[in-house]
């Protein structure tokens, strides 16, 4: 019973054994031959980075990949029917204007006129301009954008600019980067293995109880604090009350919030903010993410922003823009050209309408993930003002990992246990939208079946 | 006379007044509408990231672009003149086996049967064979290449996985990204005034009497040893013996080399190494920083790689490779799988006779360069394996920062002063090769006159 053991794994965090490159103790041994002066073994002096063993296992995502890749090497008659609600990568092609926008893109580095070498690290003027203006309604102003590869990315960012001393807070569950890259800036202390949590981080709980929305005034204060409306991985998308009782906490607390607003498209709920900025007294206490990968097609492309306002400050006056401005320009060289065309056709009239055709696609697929495990009996969140379902699994299935076995093992679809994303995740799995319409119609069939 | 108080930043080590943003004292102040309970001017209680105040100004490159647009300002009837031989900028049209690579990439996300969307963090697999077999001979493993957004990015990553604790040497004067992510990092100290130079760097002097090459055998011990051949800013590439003699010296030392390799492809002179891995013993001491930026012109593509090999290990014998996978895959997302199409196409017969021909230009101007100021008179260094000048220059013009004005206002031509590169490179000028050609005969006709 392979799984079996999977499962251990799973419980004590993901264990080094499923690291993607397993030691080949016995390399570099050989090597002595070439120095008679050499360090024996040639193995360096340089000590490992304390902050990386704390770290408790691979990146959940990968981890998930090759655990499917694992199933398909010992099921290989199965290897055609897995349907991946797993990691949210779109699945549906680039519509046509946004798509010329970056084929021009292209194109025109072929050309003398045309070509273009560095761009500023902050991203075009151009883009920065319309960022602030299409999707901002001017709320921001252009100065305050910074255009870069991705939000996976400007978290890490981020995090290098505030450094090893501050506190970080987050919900649980969440998006594992905000934990990973604190614990990797050793922000933390270690994993506690019986909480699963890591000393130094306010885990947020983030249930049906409260709505899936952090109580942060009964936390202990935090420096920073990560928030991710619409939320990935439960779907909650916080409304203007919840987010204004955050940022007036916030202001009271001096901390900043880190508003990660990666889904924000997918809201249709009329009054659900879509922006922190659209928040009273947000500018003074706010950093925003962004990303264009999941409404534009974009996860493989590579294209997002983070919002810096001109006036947020640290404790000693000075400017938060200026250090992430000295982060982007002096540990990143800007996004690519090409893509960066492809954004300016995003935020066209044309590529606008293209965007939220695809939003459409994306949120049927979510109504059938909802209404199959409504059918299915199990409590359904989200999947209406995000792309994610955040389904309750009753005791009896054993806890995420083990209904993600199982589901893998008899639908051969491949989901995200909750308990990837941290502790307040188990007891919950996570389905992704962004399959093709057949395939969620297919694997909504099994699910139903393999729950009967 | 403006350029006097230039002059005086750039003693300072360009001082805080030349940031991106100049602080803005007044904002915020008018936010405390927002909330009656908000924390006084909504200051954030949050301490700034103590090695961010440690640095001291604005990364070089964006401070060049500052200068001369400062200069346009001032003098806008000569905004057409200027010619840039600053930062080292691609200005050729990429050329059309290597573009077809890029509008394909682009073009097939626009269909079914091509879309991609999360590839893997460390790059596709076919481009990490094909860098592995075309650019290492098969030296390497492909499963030893992170396909990534560029050699400054990687740079950082590559700080993030050694963290705060170690010693770091570079060369003195080299690439800035270097030091300055050590400093963020908060591996070193303050910045010394009166040298320049970080609290707790190794600084290893490059001049022509070393033939700019780091004596690290008389320097004390550090954890981690930059050394980037062909050199920016020196332009000297290292030969064989030298390199043999590093790689032995780290071997002996416990270091970790990490070569940097970004202008390799310039090297023409028979038996000059284009990789550390042509090295005996390199594969358990060193990692290579690579990069398709400056010779496929990506440098607004944003494409390059590093090589991390399997053998190598920290001190306790975890391997560097696992640690640097958990960076890549936690912290970045990939290469745009546009971008790596193109890298694709620049490993192909027909790309790779493309790089050569482009490389051939570049060349053609540093000769030129070099031929220019050898009939002015000064000594002249690099250019010939590397598509930078370095000159010295006489103590009569006073100093690199007072050159690099000089030439600005006499010959509106934009170069770096070698100050900007580390003290070490104070008295030098570095020229770049990567002007179109008849801007560069044009540059030296004013460059001779200005030097009259």
């Amino acid at each position: 019973m392979k799984f079996t053991s999977v499962v251990v794994y799973a419980v004590v965090g993901m264990a080094a054994a499923t690291q993607a490159f397993v030691p080949l103790q016995t390399q570099g041994t050989t090597t002595a031959r070439f120095s008679s002066t050499a360090v024996e073994g040639a193995t360096s002096q340089v000590e490992r980075n304390e902050n990386f063993a704390k770290l408790a296992g691979g990146y959940l995502f990968p981890e998930i990949g090759r655990r499917r890749n694992a199933y398909v090497q010992e099921h290989p008659e199965m290897a055609d029917r897995i349907i991946s609600l797993g990691i949210g990568d779109t699945t549906q092609p680039i519509p046509p204007h946004i798509l010329s926008g970056l084929v021009e893109g292209a194109k025109k580095l072929g050309t003398k006129e045309g070509y273009s070498g560095y761009g500023a690290e902050q991203g075009q003027a151009l883009l920065r301009e319309k960022i602030a203006k299409v999707l901002y309604n001017d709320l921001i102003d252009a100065s305050e954008v910074f255009v870069s590869d991705g939000a996976k990315c400007d978290i890490m960012r981020i995090q290098q600019m505030f450094g090893p001393k501050v506190i970080s807070a987050v919900q649980d569950p969440s998006y594992p980067v905000y934990v990973d890259t604190s614990v990797m800036m050793g922000q933390t202390g270690n994993q506690d293995t019986s909480t699963m949590q890591y000393d130094n981080i306010v885990y947020m709980r983030c249930s049906p109880e409260n709505g899936f929305f952090p109580d942060y005034a009964s936390m202990p204060r935090a420096d920073v604090v990560y928030l991710c409306s619409p939320n990935n991985p439960t779907g909650a998308a916080a409304t203007k009350e919840q987010l204004e009782s955050m940022v007036k906490l916030c202001r009271e607390r001096g901390s900043i919030l880190v508003f990660d607003a990666a889904y924000a498209p997918f809201i249709r709920s009329p009054g659900v903010p879509k922006s922190i900025f659209e928040i009273e007294g947000a500018k003074d206490v706010a950093i925003e993410v962004n990303s264009f990968s999941k409404y534009a097609g974009f996860t493989g492309v590579r294209l997002g922003w983070t919002v810096v306002p001109s006036g947020l400050k640290f404790k000693d006056g000075s400017l938060v823009r200026d250090d992430f401005n000295r982060v982007m320009t002096t540990a990143f060289n800007g996004a690519s050209n090409i893509v960066q065309s492809g954004g300016l056709a995003c935020l066209d009239e044309e590529g606008q309408k293209e965007i939220s055709t695809l939003i459409d696609y994306y949120l049927e697929n979510a109504k059938l993930l909802r209404q199959t495990f409504e059918e299915i009996g199990f409590p359904v969140h989200g999947g209406t003002d995000a792309p994610y379902v955040f389904v309750e699994l009753p005791e009896s299935v054993g806890g995420s990992w083990n209904a993600f076995n199982m589901i893998l093992e008899k639908a051969q679809v491949v989901t995200i246990p909750g308990a990837g994303f941290g502790p307040g995740g188990e007891g919950f799995l996570r389905l992704s939208a962004f399959a093709p319409k057949d395939s969620v119609i297919e694997a909504c069939k099994r699910l139903k079946e393999a729950f009967q």
